[in-house]
């Protein structure tokens, strides 16, 4: 048995990953964000793509000190010879509560033309959606912020670029119409916030759904470094992690 | 208390990340790979350094079915909603044996100056870390292929575009004299692998060695949505991980 | 702000967990599994929910070659020096397809006497769960092994010891009940798989069913023991992990 | 190529597990740790052993609010759905910072053995170790404790547990004798904590020392449930997770 697989082909002279020449075709021609796309599309992105793809996971990269990151910090506090375990634990808490709304943004809007097709307006389209969740007792996802309201900023930033680019198209402008329709029924500005923006703007970069949320994944990975830096930086003492433990230890009556 | 970090500061309006306006000055103007350098040194890369380093990261972040992305194959077929999981075990066997080499040249090398100052010749000081490690009982991490032989194509390409980009320094240099040296008195032509060029070259970026490998990982994860897009491209039963499965089930005579 | 746990209380001189004196009362009075007991309901288990438990643990800890402890193998492969990351990466496959049944069971059950109440006979809520599962396009969970056919031998071991030490109550009953009903329906014997089993006995522990994963990741963190065992056991080279990894490598295009 | 494995053999109708039918001779008949003894020694344990291995693992399984502790709790406050992420990521703390200890020590007195032979005498073997120690730069693992002075109450009833059971050999004889003359050494008591007394007794039960800390390992994932438990049982909001996070984000300036 054979494992069929486009991931790569190598000799003892080249490496061949995705059908280009790792030496001369990649190293030093694409970004490392590029890599994910090559994986996910099995060809390069364009210009556009790779601009378009750099702002979106830069966008979501970074998290500030959600459970992710302090897990991350705290593994590296008892294992700082394993950091890739601190990564790891970092990215374990991206579950359904903190990470998944990009994703389930992404599903909501490529579900929406594959069961009600092309032909609906865009105001319908969204008027119906709205209706249907409504229905199912589901929740509109990448509506809300608890901080940044009404606007979070990253996302007139990213929708901005994405026409800039090329790539605020149907599923974005679905997105776009649906927020005006929930804030004139709610009457009020909800934020549309950035898991929003990412999750219409990676469907209209026609990237898969299911896909949707390894992409977010990687990009906290290289978020993660930042921490790990951190971490290293402040040395063990100082860190956040160890105030943190210290914290804990002194706010409960056990101790082991 | 406080927790001090430079990790960033945000408002209603706005997101600050390593002192930059996220939105105004990050998203659109850097690559993914940047938030990396940016999380371990406080400040954008130039553009040299950001042309380095996503070459050096797109070098690593694909590796093939090594037994890291064939965990995380194997995670997603038992957990597909949980993708964070399957990345988490893809980078857990991260550790000494298949990953480990890049983070232990820039060790060795970073400390050859720190330990024996910058007065010798280059000559010199690779002769003398060649000595102690073989006095010590240390390999010489950084030399060898078991496939790319004599020559890794991915470290040539790499040692050309740090010397275009001005980052062929000292410990670069230092690496290929030791090399030169060490295949002289291996009377053969020895491979200088990826890693070692990696780790020479992140060396000569300044960029910590113990923080070298965190970026690898990082790397590592973006390479490893790929993985996952094609086994959810070819569905549960055509995957690799699937067809892995049954082949060990087949091949043992335990099943539960 | 305190943190109000009741996991335990310790000073210079004892420990207590769970309200127990961990030198005095629990460390050579009770069994590893007890500790999990111990933690989700505040009390030592009686002799026979001890032995109960134990047997229920010993049924689910060791499950052969499945990607789960594949994964474990071929991270100790790559980072042997953090054993930790290779149970970790063995669980992390204990996802909805090849571990969630369990749970899925005795939520069923559990749901089944909170939604219907204690009034309709066994066979009648059993006819009514079968039916509802049908109208609501959900399989019925704890039916069915690939192996094991129609006697799944963990099966009747296990409602044996339920009933032996007086745990063959209604979920138990409920579930022997449904696979009845259900073998009745499609004519043939279909096996009652070990996964029901647990799930209905466990509930007729009364352990929440949010819990019943946990209990069942921590018995395979128990069962990895062995695989890493055999791992260091055969020595690198001869380990199930690089044979595998080996045969990959030669049977894909693809090394790097 | 067929796998070997000393793992289990499977039919239709049984399945063995290291030699033993899973379902008439285990099931039942031992202990969920006696797994971990089975993976390790191919043999099911004595009466003796049993309670011995229970009684270390219950020592070791439940350690309080640590950084692993933690990192699960945050984990399940991020993916609730992945329990077995949040296991995973409590475990991956378990580097040489907080958890090395027991490995150590059993690493140090299996050593001694091996290298000095059984002809000195346990007084002059200990003064040996502890100078050769001292000249290679190594602590002594197993001395000291942050909060239990002069004295871990698990150690003196893990050493009486051992004379009872017929433990107490060579290697806790070592460490006593190694602790004695440690506290000579430096005029005051010293505490023989619980994870000297773990690795000296695992040590007398010959399990080799590099499995000692997969027990470990696995004993802190049965652990694990009582922390999961409890922030299932206070509810998100009153978690200790989201208690933490909230106190976490309030002493940031940063919030995302």
């Amino acid at each position: 048995m054979e494992f069929e697989t486009r991931i790569g082909k190598s000799t003892k002279e080249s490496i061949e990953v995705h059908g280009y020449d790792l030496a001369e075709q990649l190293i030093g021609n694409i970004t490392l964000a590029d890599m994910a796309f090559l994986g996910a599309k099995h060809r390069k992105p364009s210009e556009e793509e790779s601009q378009m793809l750099n702002a979106l996971l830069i966008a979501i990269c970074e998290h500030g000190f959600t459970p992710s990151s302090i897990s991350a910090r705290l593994t590296y506090l008892g294992a700082p010879e394993a950091v890739q375990a601190a990564v790891a634990a970092g990215l374990l808490g991206a579950g359904t509560v903190y990470f998944g709304a990009m994703e389930y943004v992404s599903e909501m809007l490529q579900n929406a033309f594959r069961q009600h097709g092309e032909e609906k307006s865009i105001e319908e389209l969204a008027a119906t959606v709205i209706k249907e969740r409504k229905e199912q007792g589901l929740q509109l996802p990448g509506f809300g912020h608890h901080i940044h309201k009404p606007v979070d900023p990253r996302t007139p930033k990213l929708f901005a670029l994405a026409e800039e680019l090329g790539f605020l198209r149907k599923h974005s402008k679905l997105l776009l119409e649906m927020h005006k329709q929930f804030c004139e029924e709610k009457g009020k500005q909800i934020t549309l916030n950035v898991t929003g923006a990412i999750g219409a703007i990676m469907s209209d970069m026609e990237i898969d759904y299911r896909l949707v949320k390894s992409f977010a994944v990687a990009a906290r990975a290289v978020g993660l470094v930042g921490h790990i830096a951190e971490e290293i930086e402040k040395g063990r003492q100082e860190s956040v992690a160890q105030q943190l433990f210290e914290y804990v230890e002194n706010h409960t009556d056990y101790r082991s």
